[in-house]
């Protein structure tokens, strides 16, 4: 089986290698030279193609791996070329919006089923590809409209080849459960960074900073770009996490200046919400 | 030379198991039985009591590793027991008021350096003690105003055995550093912890969250008494970066609701200033 996978990044290198290492032969698309070249030599795709037409023509599926706002003019493209049956999927962050583009521009026959794997790295590029990527994580499927049953299998059956575990949700409910686990930390990663190193002080706070701050700051060192597209195509969402999460800080900081007992409850509850969360329950 | 340390937590044991590999005699002080057990059992302490003058007796020097609130009447009992030469430590997360409850209360011949390795993790006991926990750290420390060149030396002598790099810093300067890059951390990870565990969807969120969840919320698992003597230690410092944070997050919001390039640069000035961090910058 043919797999286009269009757009060639972490997530589209990565998708290469695992479904290379599953046995379906992998076309490429990506605009830059050097990509495809990165792609081919680290055995991500079996051929690389700078012509969209040419990376999906015999190609059973069609995976876009692009950041979120360059996939409305592929989506375009790919409605003009792709034959009546075709299926295709894509890895974006939000799915509301795509899924609209998907139903505006495909042709009917043409089944959509919109995934977005939880994984991840805050590296983006090929150069960060791996195959394992995938390997134990949730993938959410949201099937369009028009998806047949045989598609949904089909892109079901990739995901369970890559190691990773379909999980089929709505677009809505989809952005809506993303703004707050992916979104909103995103957002306070950036907003930790940008608070810090503001301040007159950070030379010396850049150097006593450790591994509390690596970890809560790591999601601002994302593509600019990719964030921008997320919070773009999620921002109704993205605004009421930002205030839910406002409105606990904001009770924190009230507990903190009254002093007492009542913090430590905070600090309390919130640590067994997380172990509770660790242990899968 | 003999340490006597005060506490067999994760910070007091790793520094036992980090100095009985340097070679130093250590006596450890753990209320509980069942602490001192496993302290004896893991090897970080040759000796451990349950009453505090036994294990200080004939200590060439002191180390207090208990949570901060528990200190204040730690140094009021050594004041009244220790020789006129000793010479005493901590580690805690805030220095001005220990620094204030050591002046108060050790006699004037003793010298107080205090201490605060920059090393942790969010587990907290002896369980998770690690006798390479302190290497590589930045481990600054704060000489209060009786302390002998002597005592001072001695002290930074044993930072550098554990493999740690000494910093020197005054201890308002240590606390306002330390707010923004440890304390505001542990209150952000706390927040977004309670305001989506409150959510009518956190089962479903729960089920999808991934790394980034996993890394942002990381600092939540602490222990929340030892983060509530943090935050009671540190009030003023806290309170102003959370206002310095909730400011720039409202600058975000703002970006965001508006959309547009802006919030691009956003994202794009963070990861440089991130990126630059990391690169030691």
């Amino acid at each position: 089986m043919r797999v286009a996978i269009i757009g060639l990044g972490l997530i589209g290198g990565s998708m290469g290698l695992a479904l290379k290492q599953a046995d379906f032969e992998v076309v490429g698309f990506a605009r830059r030279g050097e990509v495809a070249q990165r792609a081919l030599a680290i055995g991500a795709v079996d051929r690389a193609e700078a012509d969209l037409a040419s990376a999906v023509e015999g190609a059973q599926m069609v995976i876009i791996a692009t950041p979120v706002l360059a996939m409305k003019e592929i989506l375009a493209q790919l409605g003009r070329m792709l034959p009546h049956d075709a299926v295709v999927s894509d890895t974006a962050s939000t799915k509301e919006q795509v899924m609209g583009w998907a139903q505006q521009s495909l042709p009917p026959g043409v089944s959509f089923i919109g995934g977005h794997p939880m994984a991840g790295t805050e590296i983006s590029g090929i150069e960060a590809a791996e195959a394992e990527l995938f390997r134990g994580c949730i993938y959410c499927l949201v099937p369009g409209e028009n998806a047949s049953e045989e598609a949904i299998s089909l892109v079901e059956g990739l995901v369970r080849k890559i190691g990773a575990k379909p999980l089929f949700l709505d677009a809505t409910e989809h952005d809506s459960l993303v703004a707050g686990i992916s979104h909103l930390p995103l957002l306070l990663s950036t907003a930790l960074v940008s608070a810090t190193c503001k301040s007159p002080q950070w030379p010396k706070m850049a150097k006593l900073a450790a591994s509390g701050f690596r970890d809560l700051s790591r999601l601002a060192s994302g593509s600019p770009q990719m964030s921008r597209d997320i919070c773009l195509t999620n921002r109704e969402h993205i605004l009421r996490c930002i205030d839910e999460f406002s409105k606990e800080l904001g009770k924190l900081r009230r507990l903190l200046s009254e002093g007492g007992d009542e913090l430590e409850e905070a600090f309390l509850r919130a640590r067994e919400a997380r172990e509770k969360w660790l242990q899968g329950g």
